[in-house]
């Protein structure tokens, strides 16, 4: 086990297909070796990932370790949360080991959250857009993006509003992560829908599977921008560890 | 079998992967020594847990044993039923070996029933709200929260009360149960929809499948907030002496 | 063959798992062996069962003879018809061998008949409330609660009628039988949805499967309160010489 | 084959359970030996039966053999056709080797048409109704009530109606096919929708099924009234010497 | 290979069940050897036949075939076309080797094109009918019924007239194919919705198959009115050399 | 690996079914050896394509290098994206090592984008009208299709302007590509809706399908107008090196 907490299990592949695993110039992962590993180092700088899963298959977590991961290297990281108090999140984070106190200090991590319950567009749509826009930010969060989308009447001005954000995004050189909540909990996410699949340059699926009457969680990577990635269907762990992705899972039917 | 009525048959395991049963500091059980064990002792303090399942599928027993377990150790505890009528839960009670007379006798149990009927959103929103909000209560069950959401016409208005009651329950500390009816009998329930997976710390999903011509019931733990907790599915039956988790059921099919 | 004309198969079971079958005290069966030995000598008193199913499964039969099993114990039944009207019912009862003249002559059987053209529920509610609430009556019978719904342009009306008519039924301590039709003839029933299930102490799931190129009935029991019940999913006929509960039916598939 | 042009293969069946075949006094069949056969003679007179199948399982074929079974016992008989003009009708009886001629010259056959198109129920109700009243029938087809059904705007005339048309009918003794289209090809029909199995006493399915890259089709009794009937699943075919009953078909899949 | 480049693949039959292929009188084909024989001829003159196909299937290629195939016999052809230009047909043909020039130029066969952007049922509907009931045709194809449907507003217009061109086929004893556009590319059409199947004497389904990775067609009758049909599920193909039925298919699905 | 980075692995085929590949006059291929050779050569001229498909299956970048493919052989092209900014297209094809810029220099490659959110189909369509005939394109790509579908309010529109673009293309024989979003990520799209089947002169289907727990890329043609194409369904993977189709992959059902 590494400092930051995260455990890695050998994964088996054939000879011959040794993986070589460096951290690539102009690239940002997760501080999650088998991840950054399926990811070829990480997401490709300016780019912005789907990561879209059931309730409690880890994707705000996910999203988390990703600026945890920047803040380390001194970048500065966004996270707004439609979904979580800042002091859950923060405690969340203790659990899988991670601590979020020192970023937040230094100020190289900012959480801002607005309840889905106050979640006004047309109110913080300007504010929202705001804070991507005016601060130096390397890495950004929005957790969810299927929270955004419930709380706006007009779907017209949703795609407007995301396709604002996205802009800035690019503009800026930002990489983010929107995370997506699959309401089908037990099924493949329509991810396509309402245009999101059109500003991401990178999809990570998440899901549960039942193998050997256990509850497995496994994760895909369905593209990723510039980047050769591992098309592995891998186990994962959330653990007070950290996260842990594992092997390939054995007729993990994450298409069924 | 012991004093509370509770039986559990060994979990065929394999070897070195030992669990260590004990209750932990600050985590809230039900007193049903196998669930508890997947639970790693039980519930953190302060979290809502959402236990969804069919009809018939005891989560109503359920969530009433969780207080049962908490009234025991001396804590108080509240039980909003828009279900079943109190003499009924305790008649329930009783047919499961569970005495509550001495629990309602001293005031630690609190039994509340408003009838689906009669349930109006708007005029017992201020009510239930306040009830959680005076009593010191330790531990809170509503069953359920179906009932709750189909007596509202206005889904936002449910929102914000859902909201609201959750702000309370982490406010005070309190360890709360919602129950939420499967209408699809014998498939899984979407557990996400209308945001009370967001509020949900952790989550029970029970079942029923069928095994060799019988109908068994299963139980998963999907999550539970900084918690390790077992991912096996498991049967469990619910009898005179209680409920009796039980094994792991091979091909339990819970996800499909 | 026995004087009822109800014929039973052994049903083929592990050793040392004996059943004890005898009627219990307090308990109303239907006077079918092999369903009373499912139910454990039957139904607990004051409780409202639901028997769901599609057409031709045999709902009204079974239910009617739940009645005649209370009539032979001089107790008083009625039986509330939405489908079939009088002397049809008494047709089908001798069909399969079962006498209802001696009932009817000496009051002991009451059957009424509204047809489900002429229903309406806002005439009828008081009607219906006045004869479960007036009379003395030990066993009822409503077929069918489908009937019965899709009659109701206000669903909340329904909802209301239920809730009285159950609440009538639980204060006289009668113990009721309501028939659902299952629209979806080969799948199982969304026995939940509106409220029923919350009225239903008991649920008896009938259905069509096919083995070996013919079509057979299964049926199972998803709950019964209070009794420690038969989990098997078992084969039954519908015979001039009644309803016979046969074994358990191999993959029954009930659930799929 | 016999003078009818009706030819049976025979069913294989387990020793001892040799089916006896003869016309039953007050039953009616179609003089098709296998039908009959699983009929166990035929339909108890003064009864309703639903004839459910998708487009060319010869629902209108099976209707019409009723018919002329009737009138070859010197019955009255009358086919209402909203789907095909009467000389259609008569042209497919004669593909199927099956006179009419005589029996409509004679007065013994009745075959009324009205087009789909101009099938008005508010206009043609009364006329229907009379038709059935005031003509001494013995038997009657309506084929088919999916046209029916589809030529209504308001769904509780059309209830209301076949409510009324289903009185005459068990009023005078009559002995009914109502014929169904099902619109899922390949799949069972929801015979239960609008109250039709309510008026059904008896129920025939008829559907296609792939066999050995064959398109075969099977029938099945689900219900027959007051008849202990066959309960097998099986293949079927429609030539140029009639409808022929066959044997079991293996894997009939008829309910999936 | 034949003149017309139809080649025909022998099919494996058991023994003793030699097909006899002869055109019958009064029987209208395709000039297609392997479908022929299983029409046993053709269809009946006078009849309308439903081609139901995903796109790329070949349905309008089937239906052109047929009228060449009368053009050849000398006799008047129509073909209205609301889905490709005339020009487009014609190349068409040419690529499966199939000439219409001499057709065109001789008058035996004639294209009418409607697009379906200008198609307006109101308008055209009289001007089509028209040309059904003025010319003396020997065969008609309308390509596509769907195309046709999608252009009314009204439901009911489109039944009306529908059924008019239906009865002017019948009254002049016209020989039809009726394509229709399965819009769910690999699954079995719902062929029977919105009456065309009360209109259809006869019903070929075409449809693609997946069979060791390859992307195959398979074509079925359902029913031919008047003839004994081959009921098999064959493998056909689309070449330069013109349309090849083929042999059965292993495990061909059509009804999955 | 040729210089165009296009890389193929031999195709396992039974010996005796050898593919002659060459490029055939008046058709227009990708420059992908093993899809030009499916497609015996390319495209028809004059024709156009649909290529539908999941999110990141590769549909913009294959229209892309039949462009591409198109502008070495120094022809004119045109790109039509309401998805991806030009500049990101371009650095997309750089991804796969192929350079755009000489062909954007020299006039030979034109990229238009309008972002989804500004396209006015009321607006553009003129425009978009235009671009496609005043200038003398011989290659045309819409990306994508569904883009402009979901800007329309108005439907009739949308296929009135699809209906005028399609003439244009026709009517000035320039060959043309329109890519379609499938929503439904893992299932068949129902590439019929509104009209499109009817514009394709060929279809490609591209889609995911999971093997050995990983997640692979299959691609099939379903229709190729006047091309005798290959019906295999084949592994593709996109690479740094471009996009390369490999051999058929076992039970890649791709239709189900």
């Amino acid at each position: 086990m590494n400092p930051a907490g995260i455990e890695v299990y050998p994964r088996i592949k054939p000879k011959g297909e040794e993986l070589q695993y460096k951290v690539k110039p102009g690239k940002k992962g997760f501080g999650i070796t088998g991840l950054d590993e399926m990811l070829n180092g990480g997401f490709r700088e300016g780019t912005i990932t789907l990561i879209s899963g059931g309730t409690g298959t880890g994707k705000t977590a996910l999203a988390l370790k990703f600026l945890l991961d920047g803040a380390e290297k001194c970048e500065n990281e966004l996270f707004l949360s439609f979904e979580e108090p800042v002091s859950q999140l923060i405690d969340n984070a203790r659990q899988l080991g991670w601590e979020t106190d020192k970023y937040l200090a230094d100020g190289r991590l900012d959480i801002k959250f607005i309840s889905p319950i106050e979640l006004d567009v047309d109110k913080h749509a300007f504010e929202i857009l705001d804070m991507v826009s005016s601060k130096k930010i390397d890495r950004l969060v929005i957790d969810s993006i299927s929270s955004f989308e419930s709380s706006v009447s007009d779907i017209q001005k949703y795609k407007d509003y995301l396709w604002a954000i996205a802009q800035q995004i690019k503009r800026r050189h930002i990489t983010a992560i929107f995370t997506a909540l699959n309401e089908d909990l037990f099924s493949p996410a329509s991810v396509t829908k309402n245009q999101i699949s059109l500003l991401a340059d990178n999809i990570i699926i998440l899901r549960y599977v039942e193998k050997n009457s256990s509850i497995k969680k496994v994760l895909g990577i369905l593209k990723a921008r510039g980047t050769n990635h591992d098309r592995d269907i891998r186990e994962y762990e959330i653990t007070p560890g950290g996260i842990n992705v594992l092997g390939k899972l054995d007729k993990a039917n994450m298409f069924i």
